[in-house]
């Protein structure tokens, strides 16, 4: 069994016990929604050589929190990523290098040439994934922040996430619409980005249209609202849009993708 | 399979081993018990977010004893918790944090400041775990002092076990009367409480006797005495009381539950 047979097996593993929870979808549904799990998995080729099939960073991880930068890193790796490189604060990297020796870790988010550490391997990395495990000491989020300009600079995807987002909850001109950023936030977080960007109270009962709106908000960057469902905006407004429960996967116009999802961050 | 079932399946294992033991206990009365563990797991479900099923602190972990506090943290979660921090001694967190990722440690207890970073995270937890892999460090307890009287003064539910049990040995008056203690001694531990607070001789032939003793005279807290048949009482004078074993679930009046339990204390 090839590592494009394991990551998928390993997703259909984890998917097969969140939506186990569904007894209303059969396994021909979970079938539909497998397929779509592996046509985003990368296959395993000969022809490729380690990291073509993607490098990914991760920023993220302090004194308390390990576990999250952790399952973000392991978690590329699993989905067929070939490399992930972990940025977090000194104390914090043997203890993450310890979880598994498939990571590689930089002991550098706390230091004082943060920015021009994580710099130098920018130009290796495939996409950031910036916040889990963040935690809000000053001193890490000021080097955040001109990590977010580097690779702002350099055109590189960067999904954000936890604390994350409470940085940019602070400073939202740093990702203003910078196309190339996708923001995770769950309610809370949610909550508190649409505080921080708009005057006017959110529509608690509409989901969709006040997903829309912190995108557009925020310059048309993609907001993935988790929860109960997700709710996915580009802020554009024609977009196609798809609806995709297990064994529904629809498409038709509009501008807010809807998935089923767990909220299954972790420490 | 969802995660209310994982956590259910790793109790069942768990319990099925303990209980192979006992070959007169036939399947159907284990189905009647793994049946009661079932009741106690919350259900998964995608209408709450995570925390919302429980967040647990542990109090423990020091430079000689760290697989107590990680038992105590990862078992709250294999039995439907959400999230566990573990306030530990500073050499410590750096191995419990290794044990697991689903872990929030944070390496406070012998600092100076310990009772101020423990008590800034209570008002986040929903019931606190004091003693494992304590140790008797005098610093330490008197932190672990302070942090009993700060969980009190919120009236947070908090049980007592190992070196926790030490220290209310020496300084019963910390617990008296706080109707939401429990107390865990095992044989020794249960001596060393009688003798700190009651000054007849313990009759040894009367077990029920003697717990409900003991918690009246602590101010009718809850104490669990651990051994061949868990033991517990909650002081009151006719308050309802289970008996249970694998197969024989019974209720009448009293104030004393058996259940079998196994001592299955943790370095």
């Amino acid at each position: 069994m090839g590592v494009h047979c394991v990551a998928v097996g390993a997703c259909g593993r984890v998917l097969q016990r969140a939506f186990s929870l569904h007894t209303a979808h059969p396994t021909k549904d979970m079938e539909s929604f497998f397929q779509l799990v592996r046509n985003i998995v990368p296959a395993l080729t000969l022809k490729k050589h380690k990291g073509q099939d993607g490098r990914i960073g991760i920023v993220g991880g302090c004194q308390e929190y390990t576990g999250a930068p952790y399952f973000a890193g392991i978690s590329a790796l699993k989905v067929g990523a070939d490399l992930t490189h972990v940025f977090c604060a000194r104390e914090a990297a043997p203890v993450i290098k310890s979880y598994s020796p498939e990571l590689i870790v930089h002991p550098v988010l706390d230091s004082s040439n943060a920015v021009e550490e994580v710099e130098k391997w920018l130009p290796r990395l495939h996409a950031l994934v910036v916040g889990p495990g963040l935690g809000r000491d000053d001193l890490i989020l000021n080097n955040v922040r001109g990590i977010l300009e580097a690779t702002k600079a350099r055109d590189i995807p960067v999904v954000i996430d936890a604390d994350g987002l409470w940085l940019i909850a602070q400073q939202p001109a740093l990702i203003h619409g910078y196309q190339k950023a996708i923001l995770t936030p769950n309610r809370v977080e949610f909550s508190r980005l649409w505080e921080a960007v708009l005057s006017s109270p959110m529509d608690t009962q509409n989901h969709s249209g006040s997903v829309l709106k912190l995108s557009q908000a925020l310059g048309n960057i993609t907001v993935v609202q988790k929860g109960e469902h997700d709710v996915i905006s580009n802020g554009q407004q024609v977009p196609v849009h798809y609806w995709w429960l297990p064994g529904v996967l629809a498409r038709s116009r509009g501008n807010v993708t809807i998935r089923p999802s767990r909220n299954t961050g972790a420490p």
